[in-house]
């Protein structure tokens, strides 16, 4: 099957990264194309940055369809576009927040994510709300890291994080923790064996999940909320999007 | 005070009926500025056209910053860009949807919302729970009406809507109605004396929330989760988007 | 318009206070007629002081729909007697918890209120959870500072509610405050300065939204629950207060 | 142990048959002292009757506490002045509510409430939130029975309740029933024979489970927002009611 | 009547004690039967152990059925097998975490669990939300106590969970406390006093509870999901459980 | 990798099914073990015979940490045992309730589960709100075939399903269905194409996603509730199960 992984930032370094991140543990059938845009925010730290990556994450969903592409996974914590991306993607779309939170409720009574800026932590927890999971989710902690801080190696910025990790572990007593950024993917196995809890990241975790809805034949339901937008003709330089239905 | 009224379909019909009931119940020394986009999708009617039209809503708030205007309401019923609004903008701005459950919470113990299409009344039911109105929402309810049908004095749409709007008082035991789409606000007053009970324009509730936010000095929060976008350049075609902080 | 503010205990300090800030926001055209009772309790801080200021207020409820009176305000905290007087009244009534409460969530993501006695922290709470601010609400933080202290200028409660919304801002992370007293009225626009997030005086929040339903022609649903108490006729000393249906 | 039972209304009839279903369950050493007062509403059908009722039944409350009563039941549905007796009262205080919903809840996964006039649906389904009995809680049911029909033989009250009772069990699927009203207490043994499930009168229950609170020697907390009223001095003619601390 | 009192661990101390407890409470008709397995684990410390107890359990509530036992407590604070044994049993059952926390409720806002081992921590929070008391509950506390060190008189065991108590009360402000394990029964006086809020054993309160709905002539729904087990044959070993209907 | 899936009730027929279906979604380097008891209940249909057929379950989860299965399945709709077996297994254990529901929450915004006999649906529920699923689940539904039914082809069980699941599109306006039954596993494409929306079997479901933990590298957190059992000898006849720490 072929996977398209979105990340909506244009941080081609990070792309990179989450790609690697993906194939590491996608099947040996399975075909992982990566992509980020060349327009727009660099990074993705608020509601507004979140607004303006969504367009062309949508184009490029569309021309995954074109391409073929069985699967999405939208490849930023906020999961922006994720139900946008569902109404026009024949196969299962999933965000990272969305199959990170999962996956974690699967081998842990609690868990805490752990995400970059303080400012994105409604953010997270709107999410986990939405998804059902606030149940489980202990706390949302910001390490105060700033998302492209984390391309940076001369930033001690994996030490930060793992600080707040151990807080969350401890203070929290999460069981599990969640890392709150695509840009934290190569973090992952190293706090797991610092702390001895499993952490869960959602790129990961999400490539497994589409895999697994592929297995089962299950794409997302086309009866309701996420069936196809309504055919009409968009006005102006948006034409481009109009929905044929 | 100066309220932009912002339709983000590009139905200028639409927009001048919706700057009429701004209007309507402005306070005496209130401007409204009424504003829909030149490009994008003529009716919002799920995830992707509201995805679509949320940039140029968020220009127009941009624009709005730069002449002095204080306040806003995003007149679509799925508040779209609502929080990165509020990201950008010094004064407060106010959904419709917002606006019209929280007014309708104050005269009635339940309320049901009455919408136009089936497909986006998860939309709704998400936005009653993210205000903490789903326990005033006994449901929400599609009259099956297009949007652009309320446009058109040749179908039935009011007609229709009421029928819905007296299903709701009869079949939930509803003790108050919340129309749920900006287009319905001319059908406001006919439907309240029709059916005995109050009926909710969230149009001209947001309007006097904005006043009322306005007469009382206070506008949206900037320490936490609305604080201006951190500085940061956009790339390529959404340069002219980039936060200045 | 005409507003009738309630003040439940007998202060008339405190009454005249917020007749005052009352009037501060009022629109030009609305009347602001303020009333605190004669017999009952000097200050209302537990659950037996309200249950013996609502008769009262109860009766001034009647005697302002004999002069016209077009919408009330409840001026104590607890919301006291809202729904038996929004049985009887014509026009709206709103309670200061419910308006404040209200406000606060239109402008932050979050508020904590801050209250005087911690014995009143519960009442706070659960009209929290009946409006459905709860899940804006950080948590209901006591000042320890008694009602009538808010009128004796030599004690140092200004300072020491200023003190508790200040943790409110660090600790709970709050971006917004709801002041929990009537009496607090007059500090609003001092901590609002000083600690540079939005401060919602509930008084004030009434009165201007009670203009607002006003304006927008909507007044208490008659079906219902809310709807005129049936007419009956009470025994001895309290048949004076017999509905007429 | 002396145990008062406080019927709210006027009605004489009601509160002896009240009486009558307290003793048929009370233990052999315990004393029912069944009270109504003299003046006030002959019925509580709303939220304005229950507030004018409340002074003299915290009153009763008083004199019981000088008269060495050990614990009260307040008996009616409404639960009124519920928490401002606990403030006041040495001994456990119990709602008919709040009893008959908890005990439905020990041998029922849920049940419905089988209420009098539509009107107080709301106020059950309130209770039932703040006891922490909604999950429980299928359905609040109007019988639409007005309270002193129950006093009328020539009425079909308890036709009327049973049938209200059977669509309970068959449509809703409720394995147990709540009479929602003191007035019902001797309906009881009747439905529950005709229907096969559990029926719960809140007078009985409320009797036994004070009964079971003094024998575990558990009285109100008095740490905390059911505190004894802090003591000042009413104003006027309410002087008698001071709370002395 | 009679009540068979279940101690699910094989120590025969610890059902001694429980034994004591329940007979100080209970009325002058009843008798009390204790019961403990010969076979299983000798604590109840987990999910593990829990499940390994059940079938013995089970076959102490069929016995008790044909010894015409009248109702039945699970005196482990897990209630492990609640539901199944209502299924079996013709009167009622009830555990002491149901039993405790819905005593604690009608005695206080609030209350905090102090109960023995952390890992046990998650079943308390289950039950609490099961039987709607999660609003009561202001945190489940472990005294880090293992269940045999409050058999063992030698342990500091008792000033451990006074000490835990003691933090519920200061830094909860907890008003009543709920003591965790069936063997901390004979410490619940004691706590009492030296805190001042009422601490309520879960067996004791139980024996009370089973009274009263014997009192009023209630019994587990059969209707639903606590119907008798459909007749069938079980294989092999467990030919001896099977239900004859 | 090698996987458990464990049929909870004695049917050799519905086990060999089960594995089937297993082994359909496993992946090429999947050994899929299927087991049942030779003890214990032909089928499982409420709390009692969920509750004698845990300890034969863990004994299988014992054998098989001998055997270095990496995974487990609990086949059966109840999830019985699930905790239990978490605390014994290294690797992942998941129930096909809680698989079933994650998975359709992924690909629909609600589902309705459609079971067997009426008496589990409050099963099902409450496994709905453990695992965060409720606010998915539209309706637990009961299409009241018996689990043995599905055994039978002369019974017309598969056409009732069927039916019953029309009911939840149609009715419930679910936009996706999870069967309810180990033992619907074979029916899961029929429904499925007739229907035109998700259908969901937890089997297979819970299959691909141990495989997904698994290559995730993730198992129970150890940390907290789920920690190995603590070392103790049982008791006579169950002391084979003794857990070593």
């Amino acid at each position: 099957m072929k996977i398209k992984v979105l990340n909506p930032n244009t941080s081609q370094g990070m792309t990179d990264r989450i790609a690697e991140a993906a194939r590491a543990v996608a099947s040996p059938g399975t075909e992982i194309v990566a992509w980020c845009p060349v327009d727009g925010p660099p990074s993705i730290e608020g509601h507004y940055d979140e607004a303006l990556c969504v367009p062309g994450l949508l184009e490029a969903v569309r021309q995954g369809e074109a391409d073929g592409v069985d699967g999405y996974v939208i490849a930023c914590f906020g999961d922006p576009g994720l139900q946008a991306a569902r109404e026009i993607a024949r196969g299962p779309v999933l965000g990272i927040a969305e199959a990170g939170m999962h996956v974690a409720s699967l081998v842990a009574r609690s868990f805490s994510v752990v995400t970059t800026l303080g400012r994105t932590r409604g953010i997270a927890s709107d999410l986990a709300e939405r998804y059902g999971m606030q149940r489980f989710c202990r706390k949302v902690r910001a390490s105060e890291v700033a998302v492209l801080e984390l391309e940076d190696p001369s930033s001690n910025a994996s030490a930060r994080v793992l600080a707040e990790c151990r807080r969350a572990v401890e203070e929290d007593e999460a069981e599990a923790i969640v890392l709150g950024c695509a840009g934290m993917t190569d973090l992952c196995k190293g706090i797991s064996q610092a702390l001895g809890v499993p952490v869960v990241d959602g790129v990961a975790a999400a490539v497994t999940l589409v895999e697994s809805l592929h297995r089962l034949g299950l794409a997302t339901s086309k009866r309701g909320e996420w069936a196809y937008p309504l055919a009409k003709v968009y006005e102006g330089t948006l034409a481009g999007f109009s929905p044929r239905g």
